[in-house]
């Protein structure tokens, strides 16, 4: 049996990102810079997806930005911000420790050059409370960016009351949504959003191709010179086939938002119930709070990788955290941060699940998990030593 | 009959392209950071991607960085280049008036930051001599930037000439090869070439993708913060069906440029030498050294928006200049820095060709240009001074 459930990493494009997609490949190719009817008819559709995407967002057309994908959106969003902010002389940004490297190593740029960077602390389920903003907002701060939901842990932060917090004290709030969309309702005014992120391969759509949203009368700043595309904002020939694409996939998973959060939940949901059963192990991330599709467990006494390379021998395509630092031999950033000692960070597992895993695929990745977790512990001479009493038992 | 006769804008994606593409969107759709086998499918179809680009480059896999576009390419090399050089204390860049706005737009900022910019003129044809380039070199010099070929008017420059005395100079040669590639012969070595830029759309590959080249030893800089992906050169999921992609689209074309070269330098003559035969026009561009696709003219009298209005009801896609900086009123900078006034560089007209254009449709394009400046020109006053002697004729 083959089961992937790693769509946190990235996701198999839908039947109807890829129809959305091909006629924009060879029929309808035109550049929208273009004056005649060709370039038109590329521009037109351009402008309706834009719309669509304003529509499932809650904003207007002309408040998004397309980019090449969730990173830049994150980079721009922060860059914009900081410029606007150090014309003002505000120079102070606050994010917490959970963030994709995306954000946060924007910070570390932007610290370099005389920002100071606040990183909140979590608590042990992932979360980042409103209060915690709204202790830490100060005169010069000009930005909060808090993730909507964490890639890693699956952990959803309390978004619309932070941006109550930021609209009232008048700092620009700024979300990455790359997890979240389209698993979570968005609407940028209920949940008080200046500037929001996504990435269309995380749910169906494209890979390279993503969006910034920015409240109207937030001035961009560029990370790319070039052409006047996007309002000035986004230099380049539009990808035109990415965007349409995106645009249908993104629709197509606000329409079936309520039903794929439901039977995505409960495949969830057994996962983790069964899982909790294997002694020494613990749920990463919060049992409420939970994006839909995700499962993270620590596996006391063995390593994750070595556990990713034996579910994959068996099918199965799982993840240690996320795909972005995976390669790095340091432990998640995340596990560290909700409290996760090394060696039990090193232990980790995600599973990512979408609305196209089954109940079968749920059984057999629990026999599978169950397994190898103690295959890999009989082999284990950190397992040994925790048995036979050399070592204490953290979980 | 439909003619689009705009490939400098963008082209149709070739079957190769499409074809290559589609199974990494739905059958091979891993992200390549991760580490079970659908991921690592997608990391060795990277690789063989990055190596067919390189193959045809003539450099190394590991030389090579995928981007969003040329754009990106473009601001990444340049920015690059100014960070290097501004560790030496040298903060001069040269390049030429007739850039994209990709290059000239980078270098503004650039310029805003402290650094010295030289554009070296360009002769009535549109060239700029290694010479040129020779006498503007000083101690202080970081980087020559000069574009392979001009997406307006089509002019080759002597690149290896340029790069050789960069080489001796022991400065950095960055060239956009945007519309060069792959039309003209492209080796980095020979040609002496440390950076270059391409984007997969402009030879049939698809939109939202591109690379640039940067001879190992050169420390790139980051543009988008974030993951370790593309060495840490570039954040972000890769775009693995576009890269894919333009991998196909590149060495298509590469294995077929002879005889695409011949096939549509052949109309390109034809249509150049039946248009010189209109009254009070101008080639824009050198005759010898042009893009084989590339015919430029100006036409006296003539507005060149309403020339293309007109060309586009009889099915006849074309443009007046680059189409990232249609919708200016401004006219051509390129067509300015070769010497044309205003009021020429108004009525210029771009028909840019590839290998599926027809005899039959250069015939066609010859017929309805020549009906529609007459047309335009009998409806216009300018035109109407001209003749009767108020005013001057500078063509």
């Amino acid at each position: 049996m083959k089961v992937y459930a790693d769509n946190a990493a990235t996701t198999r494009m839908s039947r109807v990102a890829i129809d959305a997609m091909l006629p924009f490949m060879d029929t309808f190719y035109g550049n929208p810079s273009s004056l005649h009817s060709v370039g038109q008819e590329a521009a037109e559709a351009l402008q309706k997806a834009r719309e669509i995407m304003a529509q499932h967002l809650g904003c207007e057309a002309r408040e998004i930005t397309f980019t090449s994908g969730g990173s830049e959106a994150d980079n721009q969003a922060i860059l914009s911000a900081a410029v606007l902010g150090e014309k003002k002389g505000k120079k102070h940004i606050i994010s917490t420790k959970i963030e994709h490297h995306a954000v946060l190593h924007t910070l570390d740029k932007l610290s370099k050059q005389g920002f100071e960077i606040t990183l909140l602390d979590v608590h042990e389920n992932g979360i980042v409370t409103p209060q915690q903003v709204a202790s830490a907002i100060r005169e010069e701060t000009c930005l909060v960016t808090i993730m909507y939901a964490n890639n890693e842990i699956g952990t959803i932060q309390p978004i619309a009351e932070i941006g109550a917090i930021c609209k009232e004290k008048g700092v620009l709030f700024h979300t990455d949504a790359v997890q979240a969309a389209p698993h979570l309702p968005i609407n940028v005014n209920e949940q008080n959003i200046d500037m929001l992120s996504l990435a269309a391969h995380k749910f169906h759509g494209p890979k390279g191709v993503g969006m910034l949203y920015s409240r109207k009368g937030i001035l961009l700043t560029k990370i790319i010179e070039g052409g006047s595309q996007e309002r000035g904002n986004r230099p380049g020939t539009e990808n035109i086939p990415g965007i349409i694409s995106m645009a249908a996939a993104f629709e197509d998973a606000c329409t079936h938002m309520d039903e794929n959060s439901a039977k995505v939940s409960a495949l969830r949901d057994k996962l983790i119930e069964e899982l909790s059963k294997v002694p020494h192990s613990i749920l990463n991330g919060d049992l409420e709070h939970r994006l839909p599709g995700n499962v993270n467990f620590c596996f006391e006494g063995i390593e994750g990788e070595a556990l990713l390379l034996q579910l994959d021998r068996k099918g199965i395509c799982a993840s240690s955290g996320s795909a972005c630092a995976s390669g790095s031999l340091d432990p998640s950033h995340v596990l560290l941060a909700i409290g996760r000692p090394h060696e039990i960070a090193h232990g980790s597992l995600r599973l990512s699940l979408c609305e196209s895993n089954t109940e079968e695929e749920i059984d057999y990745l629990l026999k599978v998990v169950t397994e190898e977790v103690e295959y890999l512990r009989n082999m284990s001479p950190v397992w040994r030593d925790l048995v036979s009493g050399k070592k204490q038992f953290m979980l």
